[in-house]
């Protein structure tokens, strides 16, 4: 029995049917009426890039379905009996509850868009962005627009869904004001590098205003916003879509006396269980993970780790002894044709963390400097300052720049330290790189740092 | 001393100057006008993508003398005398010789082009490509072509070099055959994966003739090639351009009695010392390196080796103790908008040298396939049999592919083996990958072949 049909859900059920065949009976419920879609595909189909809804759908429920798992969409999990292995599940329109039993129950329930405690935070035209049934209703106020007078959209919150959506307004022709109380967005990179992401979106005519949180919405006589008050002042909107990032939907699991973590997300062990109840698994965005490079449990809800996450799931229940291995928490996005990637601790959250951190940056350009094409791009390494263990990553720059994350990520999965990144035989032709490749260059101010 | 001035002689000698200053004399000679220039960007200024050839120079003699090293060009080492640590010079148009004492020498003479043993190999207008006077002459003889009838040129080899230089006369408007003794080109990729190669360059206009080795080269009176033979057919040639690859420039290191390995090339202990004589050094083009995943001395003539050869010999000839750990056979091109890639062994070459060798090749697209501008790319994993230890990897497709050998170049340095490489936290947004990123995915399906 699997809770949620996305990423973590489908994956798992897929992966268990697959390797256990007809000893196993999979009965997959969704709530939304979509099954396995890519929900960071969203913003690129609101702004027209792609086709959807269901050009982000991997596997429809009917594709599922003659893979023999029992897909069922429109349907709700209402609660959990771990006692008696059962769950509660009802149609989201309104009929007959009914009592599922289960040996197994995986809990892939998602998270979903965190929403300002203030005034008018549920109005009309107030857009969280995670699923493909939240795209359809942003897409709807969209066209429901009077094209007569500029359109106005307000972006709060400037996480990496917010950045990526103030850039979506923009390009469907609103007047676009990013508003979020910290004093750069992306707060998941070191506030000077945040700068670059800034100055990008005002470059391309996004209004960011910083130090500005969401105080409360203002509404018309029919409950639709019409202005948000943020740091004092008042900005006119059509529609408001927020950028806050997401919370992990556990309230099933909690209710079930299920563990949560700090952040609300559900706690499981490597292999994928919740500790305590019996046949009780969990994976995808409602779930902590481990942090290999803080050494902690953290809430980083994304497709990749559901994917993962949800294998394992799968695995295990058919029997298996896998383990998910953790997360250095690595991220990548596109600001207009500026590209911003991170992975494991930046300078600032290192710091802060307790750990003696110590940090070089470099600018470099993304191919040989004579090569036509060749961006400017900035690379930061933190590493611990005794022993030189690497720490993090965080690049921003043009075209071909952020993907070279993907060595960071791999050196710290691997403990790798900045001596070892300026030894590495990376990739090296003038239309890719420089013969010292940019994360080398920044590895030996590091070195020089350390010494 | 130094003998030769380009990228591991300068990077050596700038290191030690820095590290030491005034406690270190360094004098460099180097028989061409120029230092510290980028040869791999030779076909880019050939085919008019850049400026040259001063825009690939990274430092010029004058600015190496402003840093205070004494860089004298147009001058070429004769002999080296180990026993009286000296090196007799003279001037390359035929000046005195003159005998200059050292402390320590490093030996950088580089590489030179691999000439057929055949008739004609020396004519005019059979061009290799190495140093930026070698492109020099190459444009003059382009340039010198008479416009009025179709011009023809000749490719001798389709390694790296080979394949690029293909593609450059034919964007200047060359009819242009490659042709090589192989079946198939760039022989450090299995065949099939070559296969798309010399699908690319046949698609593009280039006569690619395999099983055809160069024969001889027919001149006209002044001396001047006319025409390949190869493969028992003649083909008519204003130029060639050879791309057989390059041996190492180690005559003056043979002469002296120094050791070299089977390649030709010079043997050195990690710290880039030559065994044997009293403070002698040698880096770059002209020495084998230690291959990490074959674990044997291998010839691989890249910048990037000389580059971190060259700074481990400065700073240890400035009183340092690092070491030069080696390499893993990272290589990248692009063959008109394909790009190729590779890292370790090949399957092909890991059998041949004895590994219990297995390859998964999956064939994916470069972005998440909704997203516009996804490309095909192929990937090829290939691991021990017994264990998963990660051999190597190949990567052939379209833009923003190749580059993700870095993820297996690290890896590969990591010692990682398959499965590490399934739980990797890599960069995913839909313009950049795909949840499971297609080196995942390879690693997914060797994982399946491995169990």
């Amino acid at each position: 029995m699997v809770v949620g049909g996305d990423a973590a859900g489908m994956s798992a059920a897929a992966t268990a049917k697959r390797r256990a065949g007809d000893a196993l009976d999979v009965v997959v419920v969704e709530r939304t009426g979509w099954t396995s879609y890519s929900a960071c595909g969203i913003p690129y189909w609101v702004a027209g890039d792609v086709d959807g809804p269901g050009g982000l759908v991997a596997r429809t429920p009917e594709q599922h379905r003659e893979k023999g798992i029992d897909a069922r969409v429109g349907i709700e999990a209402v609660s959990v009996d771990p006692a008696e292995q059962a769950v509660t599940v009802r149609p989201c329109d309104g009929g007959p509850e009914e009592r599922l039993g289960y040996d197994h129950l995986l809990l892939a329930t998602g998270a979903q868009p965190v929403r300002p405690d203030v005034p008018g935070a549920d109005a009309d035209g107030v857009h969280g962005i995670q699923t493909l049934d939240d795209g359809c209703r942003l897409l709807q106020t969209l066209e429901s627009l009077d094209d007569s007078r500029p359109r106005r959209a307000v972006v709060v919150g400037g996480g990496y869904i917010g950045v990526e959506m103030a850039e979506v307004c923009l390009r469907r022709g609103l007047a676009t004001t990013l508003v979020d109380l910290a004093d750069e967005p992306m707060s998941t990179i070191d506030p000077d590098l945040a700068t670059l992401v800034r100055t990008a979106m005002l470059d391309m005519g996004i209004d960011v205003v910083m130090g500005a949180g969401a105080e409360g919405f203002d509404t018309d006589d029919t409950g639709r916003v019409r202005a948000v008050r943020a740091g004092g002042r008042t900005y006119d909107a059509d529609v408001v879509v927020l950028g806050l990032g997401v919370q992990p939907r556990s309230e099933l699991a909690a209710a079930a006396g299920m563990p949560l973590g700090g952040s609300g997300g559900i706690r499981v062990e490597p292999s994928m269980t919740v500790p305590g109840p019996a046949g009780v698994w969990a994976a995808g965005d409602c779930v902590e993970s481990w942090d290999r490079v803080a050494e902690e449990f953290v809430y980083v809800p994304l497709g990749t780790h559901a994917n993962k996450q949800g294998r394992i799931a799968g695995l295990n229940i058919a029997g298996g002894r896998e383990r998910f291995h953790g997360v250095v928490g690595t991220a990548i996005t596109k600001v207009c044709d500026l590209e911003v990637a991170r992975t494991g601790m930046a300078q600032d959250s290192a710091v802060a963390a307790g750990f003696d951190a110590v940090s070089a940056t470099i600018k470099t350009t993304t191919r040989a400097g004579y090569f036509p094409g060749a961006q400017p791009m900035t690379v930061r390494l933190t590493a611990e300052k005794s022993g030189g263990r690497l720490l993090g990553g965080q690049i921003v720059g043009g075209e071909g720049s952020a993907i070279r994350i993907d060595i960071c990520a791999t050196a710290l999965w691997a403990g790798l330290g900045v001596h070892d990144l300026v030894d590495l035989d990376l990739a090296y032709a003038p239309p890719f790189s420089s013969p010292w490749d940019p994360v080398q260059v920044a590895a030996r101010a590091l070195l020089s740092e350390l010494h």
